[in-house]
């Protein structure tokens, strides 16, 4: 195999008598503890070393926020609450779960081009910062905080002028519906400026998924430039500058990790200016994916090994209605496989080219097409690997009317 | 605009005034009804008509089931009940909609790749009868029946030898998932034979969403003779032929409905030959999407409308978490738009090209990518048409935490 068809070596879970260990113990183990299958698990020592080396890596000025988005489980939003100095949240849902979580409001902001009235209020009433996105959101922000009697809290999101390329979502340049455009923004601030709402600062938010440390570098410089170009007509003390994330990690072949130090050296060589040009404001990074995806495995069983006309299928209880992404149908123009293996015989035993695939009457219920794994017969376990965001709770666990997955935190 | 840019028109509701009537009403007063936004309607007459149209249409010999994974919606399931001959289901849970609508279990057929131990015995416990897929399921069936006490029901669900052509999903032809490789099907029927299990027929499903009629009448064709050549080894009379469907309904721009007379008069011509081959057996045309796509919508309400870099944006609270069809996230490898209206002028008042999104904070959340349609304010409604299969329960309605859209059948 050319390292184009391999996947980046993976070593977020130990390997032990050729065993994946997930929170410390065999799949099938945690299969008997979780009580049936299929089922995310996300281990705790995993976010929690990846928290460390972001520690370690990110200069003492920036704050660090968990983007709820990517793994909304109350269990990890708890788990991550004392570890990260904030959450960005999407939805008056998300919200709560921050909140209770026990995060503080002043350090939860709420981000989403379309807020319902009902939202606007909630962020208000619990003092959360909401990141505006249209000049009509801000009159409606002022008009919640007139109706709730408190005084709202408002960041300005803004649709910069520049892309972050290489990216898996771009999310910026051009029209957009995040966001207020780069050069509509000073207009906002004048107006925000005449209403009962108080500038917290800046969001600014280029893309996500990213691994290239070239593109991201670039990308904060720009961000960085623009914030000072906007902070000049802010109407009072930039307090926050959420400069976004982008951070993205590797699921298919031929991808690399990122170079973090390379992302991090370069927020540490901006920070001296930033403390001139705005003085004591907040750097936030934000990061969802980052932190939790590479925690998570999914967890399947073989129902039937069937071959047809010399392929091989291992047709498991779970597929697309539990993992959208790793069907291939979230976002993605060309299907690819993400890494699946059998946790019993990660690396050795006999090895077979198989497609995993789910229970559901339709051809897009593919996990895994032609893979090398080592081999599986029914009752045993399939992992889906790099699981832990933007699975259980960005999939259609109603279609077809199979049972939900578990998930675990372990 | 030439033919190719333009959606085939739609006939399913009758518009008034402009407004876009379903169930008779007006979408507006629909939502005060609902109580909220966003819902998916469905429409009776729409479906009443498209059943009443089929049944003129086909010979009297051919039986109509409904796929009930098209729309799952136990209203919707019991209004089909009477008018359908049966169901096909594709789980545990849609067998249990079906019997609870009242259909008899000998008119209900459950097929699926993977098949759980207890779907199995629940399934013979019904006397549903059950679409064998692999040869290691007939011996699970068997089982199952020694089990329950109960002689189970099977038929052998077939991967043809052929495919069909032009078709949205392909499902047979090559290697597959699904069935038993028609060059296996006579060893699984001698090995039947030898079982306590009742042989019923036969389930040949060549793939689905197909509108070139010359398509559907080929694999027509090649599903009787298919059919007539494993009858020969059959170890009892076929008393059930499921013929698949495959009938497509319009969805993007260019596409034309299907030339139904086309489909069935081609079947009425096989009935002769098929009497003669297979006797008394109950031949099955089997639609899903061909039944109930068309008469459903899906309508949102717009937060905020707002210009990006020239580009108007309608903010809606519905979108992909509701809608993921329509995003383009569901097996489609370019994204094409679904037929998007504004409900309160169809067809006149300012027109205007925008694009719809939703409220999620992912560039992947777009219900119409600049489409022309009747301007719409903040607080309007928008609607997205051919919305009644694959929509409500094939999405990721938890996917950042927002309300589920509701349901209503009008």
């Amino acid at each position: 195999m050319t390292a184009n068809s391999r996947h980046a070596p993976l070593s977020q879970f130990p390997v032990e008598d050729d065993q994946l260990l997930v929170g410390g113990r065999p799949l099938p183990d945690l299969a008997e503890q979780v009580g049936g299958t299929p089922f995310y698990a996300y281990d705790r020592d995993a976010m929690a070393r990846r928290v460390h080396t972001l520690r370690e890596a990110l200069p003492k000025a920036v704050s660090l926020h968990y983007a709820v988005k990517a793994n909304p489980m109350p269990a990890v939003v708890d788990y991550l609450r004392p570890r990260v100095d904030g959450f960005d949240v999407a939805s008056l849902q998300e919200m709560r779960v921050a909140l209770d979580a026990g995060a503080p409001p002043e350090q939860v902001s709420i981000a989403g081009p379309g807020k319902r009235p009902e939202e606007l209020q909630a962020a208000v009433a619990a003092g959360v910062t909401v990141n505006v996105e249209s000049p009509g959101e801000l009159e409606r922000l002022a008009r919640a905080g007139a109706e709730t009697g408190k005084r709202p809290l408002a960041a300005v999101r803004v649709n910069p002028d520049f892309e972050l390329k290489s990216s898996g979502m771009k999310m910026s340049g051009g029209p957009k519906q995040f966001g207020i455009d780069a050069e509509q923004v000073p207009g906002v601030l004048r107006r925000l400026g005449e209403l009962d709402v108080h500038f917290r600062g800046f969001h600014i938010f280029s893309g996500s998924q990213n691994l290239s440390a070239e593109s991201i570098r670039e990308a904060q410089d720009a961000t960085f430039a623009l914030a000072y170009r906007l902070a000049e007509h802010a109407p009072g003390p930039v307090e926050l500058l959420n400069i976004g994330g982008g951070f993205g990690i590797p699921y298919f072949p031929g991808e690399q990790p990122l170079d973090l130090a390379a992302c991090t050296d370069n927020l540490a060589g901006r920070m001296a200016e930033c403390r001139r040009r705005l003085g004591d404001a907040e750097v936030v990074l934000e990061l969802g994916r980052y932190l939790v995806g590479e925690a998570g495995v999914y967890a399947c069983r073989v129902l039937d090994r069937k071959i047809s006309r010399e392929q091989i299928f291992l047709v498991t209880d779970g597929g697309l209605h539990h993992h959208l992404a790793a069907s291939g149908n979230f976002g993605q123009i060309i299907r690819k496989n993400y890494p699946v293996v059998t946790p019993d015989h990660v690396q050795g035993g006999a090895r077979e080219t198989v497609s995993v695939v789910g229970p559901l009457c339709t051809p897009l219920d593919l996990l895994a097409d032609r893979v090398e794994m080592g081999r599986a017969e029914e009752g045993d376990l399939v992992a889906v690997l790099q699981s832990g965001a933007y699975g259980y709770s960005a999939s259609p666990h109603r279609f077809l009317g199979h049972p939900p997955p578990l998930e675990v935190l372990v």
